[in-house]
């Protein structure tokens, strides 16, 4: 097989251990914050029955569901029976129809598994990729949001983000907007694509843009001017709330909504989100099947999201017949990963060495000690090697330890062995200091986490 | 969509939280254990282009290989282009030709992912599931197999095997054997098969089942003879080495296989393998790609094996085309699973309740305490959720929580609020203290960490 013929497929990566330990960082304390807010972990199959999926993630999804050839005698037929998961929030509604007597009334799970979708590979997207989700089913209180908002916030301030900003609105309060604003029913969904451009754009960006879409002028400017008037950087500026409030005063489920948002604020003070969220009521989201509260969280000197989310109480009970109450939040975990490459927030021990010493020998006759002095070190909670090869002097190995990384090389030598030592060798210092072979392995941990 | 419509596809399994709590206890351990061995974590993608799979399982894997409808336009000519992952040996044998100028020379990784397999489901037999198997490439020395098997050891005696036995045979020992008992290599696949299932049916079993594939009834026997006369239960016996060196002594290749079993074993000798390993020249493992050593891990009471391995110095270099050095183990992590499940042998904290502390409200004006209550109660490293709904009484959430073992549950009502304090109820022993609202969180800290 060709050169070619041993990369991934198409818009897939094979993880190399660095990169694995990078995600295993952030998933190590995105678990963490989740199981301490209370989410417990939740793993469905790489694929479901394709009915399941289909039809759920509108026309453009279907085309870019993988798809599963039936097998046996059925191959030929070239039909699909089963599809690989497009997203986690169909396998959490397929789970919550069928457990709905096991689980708990309240059920609140995180999910961190592959997702497969058939885009056009590009810098950034792929057609496998993790997602990370966390959904609380089963209450429409505010206190859902709250400690959805306290729960990615505390995942973001332990990964080290200390500049990002979390923009809450309201579905329902974006409606009374727009309805208030002069915009029928009929235009809404092409008003919010546009509104959605705003930071992008700007307010003339948007006016074209809505006028292109044969969205009345006046009602345009009186949207535009509303936005305008809200301050979207002062925290503690209570503002935003009361202008929202006044501006959709009209509209019947208006005031409702903007109080929502108002008891998110005022619930999130004693938690980690306190200071961070911002009324932003341009924020749209898609909108397809959010029925509440919506949120999304930046840092500022980056464009795109690191995870967004929103309720959506008739989702979750597709499966069920009934309607569900549900609020979520979706991580951007590959991006996240990508920005803290970036900016440099790994801490040094997630890029250290796989390897804290190297054990090699310079007779066969040797080997069993190095092997022994080997599981001597692992007691020691140290990580090791043994290199496997004999050699009469350890010039090789000294040199393969080196291009490794590894601190420390141990040399069991016949001369040494004789003296009942063992030498240490510091790749860093490039010292060579004599240790006695009995007390080795402590004598060398010592060192070594010194060194850490 | 009916009930049946929402199972998982057939083969296939639902993840509760329970049950990956104890995947992720046993996984942890074997990434701790695998990484203080100097292995490394590698994934790769789910699918690989289909001709990166097909034809490396014979027909009958060909066969059992999950394939993906190409997409779009060709999607209607029923035509596969991609197909799920079958095992983890051909994808890192993609990997090692792939990055052969970036590994290390001697490239020790781990991997642990599902795998696809179409097989009939059966009880204990699944399409999807996860394979653990570790690979040291590029030498041919013994101390790797000592290392493999050291590494192996250490993770089931950390979690709790204290009755492991390894059983060690050598394919080239293997073929002398046979060839010596007067087996012809044209019978050789077929007296394996047969050799295979000694322990299973018995001597008289394997007689008969010799005689019905044709195969000389002397020759059986003295294969026969010979096995019978090698001692497996003493582990301090050079019997066994002594005894199948003799009888093969006269084959080409026979005496220096056996000497590779030998200096194995003695390298084991300061390792966790100490005193674990069986020779048994009846081991037989499949051997279509093995080409030296071979391993086998079993508990005595249990039928089948908890992992097996082996070195296959032919394989891994399949897309180089030249032979690769490689030697690797393959752990059963689902039935090592259910082993441990059956024996009990998970930590009490792997399946303790999910939640430390459940803090409740009794008025609405008392949420956002609650929620501040539960940040500082996290703070604590506690994990805690809070009763998201209003209760006038306390004894919806008690009954909820208790529901779900919770071990104490935080109530704030109007009365404690007024006076500054807390009221903390122990759902074990039922009885309910006041803790001061402003040291609450430490209070309940110390009283929950007490109890663990």
């Amino acid at each position: 097989m060709s050169q070619a013929g041993t990369k991934p497929p198409s818009g897939t990566r094979d993880f190399l251990p660095d990169e694995i330990r990078r995600r295993e960082h952030v998933v190590r304390i995105v678990r963490e914050v989740y199981e301490s807010h209370g989410f417990e972990p939740l793993e469905t199959p790489a694929f479901e029955n394709i009915e399941t999926l289909l039809g759920k993630y509108g026309e453009e999804g279907n085309k870019l569901i993988f798809k599963i050839l039936r097998r046996g005698e059925h191959e030929a037929g070239g039909e699909a029976d089963l599809a690989l998961r497009y997203d986690l929030t169909v396998p959490l509604a397929r789970v919550v129809a069928q457990y709905q007597n096991d689980l708990p009334r309240f059920f609140k799970r995180y999910q961190i598994q592959p997702v497969w979708r058939a885009d056009r590979p590009a810098r950034g997207r792929f057609r496998e990729f993790y997602q990370c989700d966390i959904d609380a089913i089963g209450s429409t209180s505010p206190v859902v949001e709250a400690e959805l908002l306290a729960a990615v916030s505390q995942v973001l301030a332990r990964l080290g983000f200390d500049d990002f900003v979390i923009r809450l609105n309201h579905r329902g309060a974006l409606t009374a907007m727009l309805q208030c604003a002069g915009i029928p029913e009929s235009q809404h969904a092409d008003a919010l694509v546009s509104l959605d451009k705003l930071a992008k754009i700007g307010p003339e960006g948007v006016e074209a843009d809505m006028r292109g879409r044969g969205i009345d002028a006046a009602a345009t400017l009186t949207c535009l001017g509303f936005l305008n008037g809200i301050r979207r950087d002062d925290p503690h500026d209570a503002g935003p709330i009361e202008r929202f409030g006044d501006f959709v005063r009209s509209h019947h489920a208006g005031p409702a909504a903007v109080s929502e948002l108002d008891q998110i604020l005022r619930l999130s003070d004693g938690t980690p989100a306190h200071g961070r969220i911002r009324i932003d009521p341009s924020l749209a989201r898609g909108l397809s099947y959010y029925t509440g509260a919506i949120m999304e969280i930046a840092v500022p000197d980056l464009p795109g999201s690191l995870g967004g989310g929103g309720r959506y109480d008739n989702l979750v009970g597709m499966f069920l017949g009934r309607d569900v109450a549900a609020c979520g939040f979706s991580l951007g975990l590959e991006r996240i990963i990508v920005v803290m490459s970036e900016r440099g927030m790994f801490p040094a021990r997630v890029s250290r060495a796989a390897v804290d010493v190297m054990v090699t020998f310079l007779s066969d006759e040797l080997r069993a000690d190095a092997l022994k002095l080997a599981a001597e070190l692992r007691a020691e909670k140290l990580r090791v090697e043994v290199y496997p090869e004999v050699s009469r002097r350890f010039d090789k190995p000294l040199k393969y330890a080196s291009s490794r990384n590894v601190p420390v090389l141990a040399i069991i030598g016949e001369d040494e062995h004789a003296r009942g030592e063992v030498a240490v060798r510091d790749l860093q210092t490039r010292q060579q200091e004599a240790a006695p072979r009995d007390t080795a392995a402590s004598w060398i941990a010592a060192r070594v986490r010194i060194d850490r």
